[in-house]
């Protein structure tokens, strides 16, 4: 029913089983010495749709030799060679796609890109479509171990076999799966298209190859691959747009909808977003009388204080209750990270996985420990002293600065008083760029197995930096400098500022870009805005052009840096909540917008929560705690309720920072980190996964009695 | 090989087969009326055995109707029924005991104790003997999901079908399980003999049964049945006890022989507290210089408080990884927690368990939330503000007595000072004792689904008030009078006669009641020492006179308490290592002859950690880096040292106290709590019930398939 593809797309893709087509290279049409076995007597397109059909449910054969030809060819992903690849190198890469899985081949479809109308290609011309036929995915989604419903409403992981026991399933049901587990499973099959026996890749000696390495990568890193992204589904999009940001009316993000056509990842990062902005709503509603009757009371700060840290503590628990509610309903919370396959860039020598017994690369982990811990732990320190000695030379040149102004004061040194704080923004967002470069660097070396033990140890790294970039000289302020006005006032700008700018940048970096775009697709394409309409070869053309997203990093690091914001001097600015909540409602817009408008379409990343970040807030909460009882502590009110012992005041700050420490911890040991119901349904599934090993055991002790009764006979 | 018992007894215990024997009363013999279908035709015993071993390999069904008959016999469980017990009760119970699993009994071997000279018994006639064919033990295995050790070398979960895949077993081989299985193994079963019909026990109308209760529960609350323990092994105790403290040579404990003769927990205490000793010795080794050169340099302190404070971390989290290793070992590591059966105090009405769809009794969550947050915690902080207040009368006491001493100075006036002391300590004993049973009382009424949660909730509870009565008097003593010479006295003097007191009552406690014993059991006995040649009646009657032992708790307690003394106040008494060192050396030895001498033999116990006593030893270890640092900054040495600035003094502690707790964290965090070893052999078990769930599905599919196209060749 779905076809954005004219009619000349799917004559064209209907080829393979006409060998005058040329450009289609399925398997054995253009390449037959790889292909020994001839696919002769095909029967007509529809019988055989029909009989395959059947064969596949009659036979327990998976990987059938038939299921590499669908009538119905849909191109799911996008991969750009660069111009000047050898034809050698394209022959044999489109091969070992196209090949059987027990040739090592990752058994999908591909297709170069040709214009509608037959015309010749101005720009690049190794550009190739690639799709995989229905039962292929289907297979692809048992081998990543995707968690999808079953008719009793359990979450099961799916198999291919069990394939009626799922709810929604039928063979000719071709969104079983969605768009974005489709282009998932196409994407980690290439991925994990490893070499044999090739010790080069064809036509390039310079791109050595070894048996196990990832063929995707070898050709990214060498060039040779430009780029590979999943193909937008314009109608779908166009629902999903409307849905979420096109109507006026208030209402809730379509978590679900945007899970199905962007994945979990980004599905996630939008709960959080929307589950942050409510949470702080409170904290917000509190802050405004704080503002509005100029509150300078002690005990209502205090109050104001108390009540954010106990607020943000319940906030992150109860954010994991509702991360494990999402991630069950989407199958996430199920899927099982020690089975990950490992990750695209990881390298080792072929050995045995202990854990299933199957070859790939092995790395030994004390190596990987001997990096981390002797290499970038003592860099990320180094890094941290220089940024916080870069800190100290532009608090002096601050000072200088003043001094110089006050001893002769013009209209030269009221110019100089800027320089500092000018110099320490270009110096710091320098410093952030090489060491986000070096922290990539470092994490890559660190050759991690699994993308997410790698996102981990990058996300730290960075977040650790950002850190102290961005809080430092406000702690230097408050707990050196003692200047409370100051620090009020820095917060305050550092917040507002921060937030305009991004909000400048995501919306305005839209439009900006769309131009570019309508200028460079001057043919046919006159506006975006009317992309329905555009022919595949213009859509593939207009996408590979955008930019490609990287991922939520940079939009949790928002998040994080303003939470920081909102607790860390919860009580020196009871403002900052309300500024907090004003630009999360519009940050959902603009994210929204890039993500559907602006970027490349990302691929689906399975998750099942969101990972350190969730350590990060709670470390932020931890440290808010102690900031927040030292200012109560330092405030000139406070201070003068004890005019005579600094003391007893010291002593009493600290025993309430230790009394709301321990409240934060017996709360986070209290509040469980699921609720009942979805603990109820995974133990369930333990249970049940368990007593299938019991049955399997049975049957192997039945069978190795057999045996044995039968080599006894034959004694006999 | 192994027969503690006559020949005597083997003739009896070979009873069933001749109908003769009245007080023999396997299932049928002499309560027919129960036993519709006759047990005719018995084959000959020798022929029976081996005929039953085939027909058990061949057939798939196991609760066979042969498996209640043996020639061996051995008891392995003794239940004492009260002395008036009435015949028809005794009758019900010894059915549903020998009863078929099919009709809800136990299907376990049971025999009434009688003297081997056919004498008249002068005690209690309503002694039996519980044991079981070797083919239920195997199956009860399964039902309890014990872990064994395959040939390959991986634990896997025992399964009766797959029993040839397991090391050492072979058909012949009775030693395959080890005694505290086997013990265990008929306890739980025992203890999950549950009430179908029965509206009442039989003869007593007030002992109300319900479907799903357990009968020995009601049965031991309705004072029928007086206790119910597992028997000793003469000749495995006493191979146990020579190499576990009957050689003069230093070695290390014999926990594998501990774990197969006593079970998991109480080897795992052992373990504990062999690894708790060996961690404290470096501590001791650092504290005895400043007890030999009586150091008081404020810098020399504070290195034995950090060091101290760094190394119960580093103790605590590797303790994990040894307890890994151990009981990975044993198995108990893989045993589910979830799937526990009820615990069988558990009462609520029958229903389905929502996690393995089998019918047992289900009680609300939430009225469980309820009864611990409403009633429980309200209770336990009531008890701990009245401790508190116990604490300051103490202390006005003394204030008290010593002013009238001062006032008055005689002999009467100088008794009067040790009043308050005595009145004090009889109070907290009172307070402690009445506590307990309260605890016990409420954490039974809380109605806990599990052992170990019951456990836990009731260690919880009494480890706060105990915590509370042993070391309030100690932090009121340093934080508010500020009196460190005192702190000191008081400490060593709590320690050492603690540790005196209890070595007094676990060294003397043994030979005073050994001696008892000796009174008691006068005929042939003439001493316990030669009991190897003790008859079984004999045995039984001896050990059912012996004391029980509850448990593990007081012996963790102690050591917990140990661990505060040593930890919280470390940098004001640095030789309190020592003497727990000296303690703990002493206390293994007193404790292995205590629990193989004084006591019943407790029943095995599986468990994989040492469960909140991990969290009560890490909070004790966070608490303590507290008190340590307070306690620095409270010295005179230290004090000197900042003469003008009280302020920068507190400033600079809390500072060392938040490195100190951070490092603490981020230790925790990045000790891993299993050796990678385990993680890989863990992570595979997991990946091979997932595979196994998988083929459990691709059956159930393929099954489907089947039927489906049969049903519709059918309509066709």
């Amino acid at each position: 029913p779905r076809a954005p593809f004219g009619p000349a797309l799917l004559a064209r893709v209907a080829a393979p089983l006409s060998p005058a087509h040329a450009p289609c290279c399925y398997g054995g049409s253009n390449t037959p010495s790889h292909h020994p076995k001839p696919l002769c007597s095909l029967p007509s397109l529809r019988t055989w749709t029909k009989e395959a059909a059947a064969s596949c449910q009659r036979m327990k054969e998976s990987w059938s030799a038939f299921d590499t030809f669908e009538h119905h060819f849909r191109p799911l992903v996008v991969i750009e060679l660069a111009k000047d690849t050898k034809e050698e190198t394209k022959e044999w890469l489109t091969q070992r796609i196209v090949d059987k899985k027990k040739n090592g081949g990752a058994q999908l479809l591909v297709k170069p890109l040709v214009k509608e109308d037959g015309g010749k290609i101005d720009g690049n011309q190794n550009v190739y479509l690639v799709g995989a036929s229905h039962i292929r995915l289907l297979l692809g989604a048992e081998t990543v171990g995707l968690v999808k419903e079953c008719n009793d409403n359990s979450m099961r992981t799916f198999t291919y076999s069990s394939r009626n026991t799922f709810k929604d399933f039928a063979e000719d049901n071709h969104d079983f799966l969605t768009m974005a587990e489709r282009q998932y499973i196409i994407k980690h099959e290439l991925e994990n298209l490893r070499a044999k026996d090739e010790r080069m890749i064809p036509g390039y000696a310079q791109a050595k190859l070894y048996p196990g390495k990832s063929i995707m990568r070898r050709l990214m890193t060498s060039g040779i691959l430009l780029q590979i992204f999943p193909l937008h589904d314009t109608e779908e999009l166009k629902k999903l747009r409307y849905t979420w940001y096109g109507q006026v009316k208030i209402s809730y993000q379509p978590l679900d909808q945007i899970r199905c056509y962007f994945g979990e990842t980004i599905a996630l990062y939008f709960g959080f977003l929307e589950y942050f902005t409510f949470a702080l709503v409170p904290m917000a509603l509190i802050g405004i009388p704080y503002y509005v009757f100029a509150w300078e009371d002690y005990d209502k700060y205090v109050m104001f204080a108390s009540f954010n840290l106990l607020w943000s503590t319940v906030i992150l628990e109860v954010w994991k209750r509702c991360c494990a509610i999402m991630t069950y309903r989407w199958g996430t919370l199920l899927m099982k990270r020690q089975f990950e396959e490992p990750r695209p860039g990881f390298h080792g020598v072929l050995g045995i996985n202990p854990v299933t017994g199957k070859e790939e690369p092995v790395y030994s982990s004390i190596k990987r420990q001997i990096r981390i811990y002797l290499v970038s732990l003592p860099f990320v320190c180094l890094c941290l002293y220089f940024s916080l000695y870069v800190m100290m030379i532009y608090f002096e040149l601050e000072t200088w600065a003043l001094d110089f102004h006050e001893e002769n004061e013009s209209y030269f040194s009221k110019l100089m008083l800027f320089l500092p704080s000018i110099i320490y923004a270009i110096v710091i967002e320098m410093m952030n760029r090489v060491y986000r470069y070096a922290a990539e660097f470092l994490t890559s070396w660190e050759n991690h197995r699994l993308e997410s033990s790698h996102q981990n140890h990058l996300i730290l790294k960075v977040l650790v930096f950002n850190f102290l970039n961005c809080f430092a000289s406000l702690f230097y302020i408050a707990f050196v400098l003692f200047d409370m006005k100051l620090l009020r006032q820095s917060l305050a700008t550092l917040l507002i500022t921060s937030q305009i700018l991004n909000q400048f940048v995501e919306a305005l970096l839209p439009y900006w870009l769309q131009k570019r775009h309508n200028k460079k697709a001057k043919k046919r394409v006159y506006s975006i805005k009317v992309d329905t309409d555009l022919s595949l070869f213009e859509q593939v053309n207009l996408e590979k052009e955008m930019g490609t997203y990287l991922g939520t990093f940079d939009d949790y690091l928002e998040l994080f840096l303003q939470f920081g914001y909102v607790s860390l001097f919860s009580c020196v600015y009871p403002l900052a909540a309300v500024f907090a909540v004003l630009n999360n409602i519009t940050e959902m817009y603009s994210d929204a917008l890039k993500i559907c408008r602006v970027f490349k379409r990302p691929f689906s990343q399975p998750t099942a929560n969101i990972g350190v970040w969730q350590l990060a807030f709670e470390t932020m909460s931890i440290i808010s705690v102690v900031t927040n009882c030292a200012l109560i502590g330092l405030s000139p009110q406070v201070n003068a309720l004890f005019p005579d012992s600094k003391t007893d005041l010291i002593l009493i700050v600290v025993l309430a920072e230790h009394i709301l420490l321990a409240l934060k911890f017996v709360m986070a040991f209290v509040i469980p980190d699921k609720p009942r119901d979805i603990q109820i349904k995974l133990a369930r599934l333990e249970f049940e996964s368990l007593e299938a090993l019991k049955q399997q055991q049975i049957k192997f002790a039945a069978e190795s009695l057999k045996e044995e009764t039968h080599g006894e006979k034959k004694m006999n």
